[in-house]
């Protein structure tokens, strides 16, 4: 076969202001971590960074939780990684779908050789505990429900604090896909009783793609311990992955950690510190208020009730007459500008405009009117 | 709980030499391609740099196969994405095993419900061809054969063309580790008949930590689409990441690509197309034989026997009464230079150091012999 190189030569992207449904904008400060000196993987530097990180995942997650840190790969392996460990051939779990990320839930449990119990919603609806609990009742074998709090697709918040409780009633654990609402909206795991929850490095933390934050509290260790079956993932076993992310001195090499994204999400961590959780929260919500009203004065409605909203992420439908592909194809070549599409029944439908992160600023909800209000008035 | 944050500060890593068996030295225009700006993982350029980067992939393997991408998480991921697709229940998969890595290719023929035959070759030693060859007429059912092409944790070359003839004549696919040989020794893909490869960023390839480039070709293709069981891992399945990494215009969502890394990525293998496969190739082997000859001086002996040398991994035995830990920890301290410990049943007795990618190079040769003949004179 011919040895002589493709002519291919350095790529340099084009500057774009994200809003659509992750990755959100990065900051200059994240970005430069990124590219900060590569150190071993078992370098005591590195263990240091590592402890941080968990600590600082913790206060994020506002969990005491020991079995807490970032998977090696994006937020679809945290997912994974939950059903994997905690999910045994034959068990039941109830799975509550309104949107795309629960159905992938639920096929996440297929593919662990278990059952789900669908607990369906209207795409742009919050989960019905009302449902949930009938589920319960239905299903008294059910030792797992599973849910998505903040519905990437569709911009549902659901009642995770309801919904976990009822799990406990029926002595279920929870996992909770907090993908997009970590950072954005209250994520309380010990306070609600959230067993297992995971999120991504590229939604309200600001940092990029491909890291999964996950938390593991101790009903959700027994359960993996007490297992009869092995986990059907090396790489995602976390009896193995344990003693990688163990306490600085103790740590036994499993995989090689990336380095660089690992200190770009330490990064977006200590900005989230600086700022404080609750600061963060009340940005977030300024700033969808900011952007609510702004579409309003352009008649652009919203997709979930207003008390289900979540700030961070506003799925809007696309006003009649209006092409879908070519408003996006404008924005982003005529200003740079990126929103989501429509995923799955909403394609097409919708536009999703992301509202994370660093992505929550003035400066970003300005132009995201501006922009769509020239766009859309050129259709007009 | 306490929503007062963590008192932590941006993390400054300390500047490393990395002669270990991975990462290795990242170059700087690598690091400054992690920090170009995030766009979004379906934006059009991002497509293009995707296009691209398989482009490069493909000449690096030495391959046309079309299903050759990065997958979006470190280099077991890429293995197991290997096992998972192409194993069943009840297949019986020849591994052979001398070293560390063959014996987790073998743990995950196990979670995939396939049974693992052994061939075992000591710890430094290259598989032995004649042993596979029995162990095909022992198991004439058994319809793939893996193997660890550049064993990391002994620094042992298998001859992947004759391993990959031998599978072929029983009918069998092949599937090749070849993580850290990559960019530093030939990988012929095509030449040797190889069915399914997966390497890793962070070794010859001089990219940071956290991707694993897989090809697969026409015959794995094949077996993925007859499976009669589904694909266990949601992940890692190639019939649903196929339609992510398809052409650009036809990609649809499956995960969120780590944007940045992918940057440094195709960064790396455009120095690589720069310098020419053959080059590197060269210049790997010419910095081994230097590192060699230093060592020699000093009365080191090396594990594998000339003939099966890797040059990019170079196990040597610890001299006796030197106190392994103190030498890398003196070496790290001092010189600020990480070369690593041995792995599983060579703990304790070996060094491996690493001159892979852009750590092969004049420098870093002289810095590791000088700062090994300062530590190892203090401990005489």
């Amino acid at each position: 076969m011919d040895r002589s190189a493709p002519q291919i030569t350095s790529f340099h992207p084009p500057r774009r202001v994200l809003m659509g449904p992750g990755p959100s904008d990065v900051p200059a400060r994240v970005l430069q971590a990124m590219a900060l000196p590569t150190v071993g993987h078992l370098d005591p530097a590195f263990s240091g960074m590592m402890e941080e990180l968990k600590t600082l995942l913790r206060w994020a997650f506002q969990t005491k939780n020991e079995l807490t840190f970032p998977v090696s790969a994006p937020g679809s392996v945290g997912m994974e990684t939950c059903f994997v460990n905690l999910v045994e051939p034959g068990d039941t779990v109830i799975v509550c779908v309104n949107g795309v990320f629960g159905g992938r839930q639920a096929e996440n449990v297929r593919r662990c050789g278990g059952t789900p119990v669908i607990v369906e919603d209207e795409w742009g609806a919050p989960v019905d505990p009302d449902k949930v609990r009938k589920a319960f009742q239905a299903h008294p074998q059910a030792r797992i429900l599973a849910f998505v709090h903040a519905e990437t697709s569709t911009g549902a918040l659901s009642d995770a604090a309801t919904l976990a409780q009822i799990a406990r009633e029926h002595d279920a654990l929870t996992i909770m896909d907090c993908v997009t609402s970590l950072g954005g909206v209250p994520v309380l795991l010990d306070e609600w009783g959230i067993d297992a929850a995971y999120s991504g490095s590229q939604k309200c933390l600001s940092s990029t793609p491909g890291l999964s934050p996950v938390s593991f509290g101790e009903r959700a260790v027994a359960k993996l311990k007490a297992r009869k079956h092995p986990v059907q993932s090396w790489f995602q076993d976390l009896n193995l992955v344990l003693g990688y992310w163990s306490g600085a001195g103790k740590r036994t090499y499993h995989h090689t950690a990336p380095v660089n994204p690992l200190y770009g999400l330490h990064e977006s961590l200590v900005m989230l510190a600086e700022e404080g959780l609750e600061a963060s929260w009340a940005r977030h919500r300024a700033m969808h208020e900011m952007l609510r009203d702004s579409l309003a004065t352009m008649g652009i409605e919203f997709v979930v009730r207003p008390d289900a909203r979540l700030p961070q992420l506003n799925a809007v439908r696309i006003p009649a007459g209006v092409d879908d592909a070519a408003v996006r194809a404008a924005l982003l070549s005529d200003y740079g500008l990126e929103i989501g599409a429509g995923l799955g029944a909403l394609a097409g439908k919708v536009w999703r405009i992301g509202v994370m992160g660093y992505g929550a600023r003035v400066e970003n909800i300005r132009l995201c009117t501006a922009a769509l209000r020239d766009v859309l008035g050129r259709q007009g």
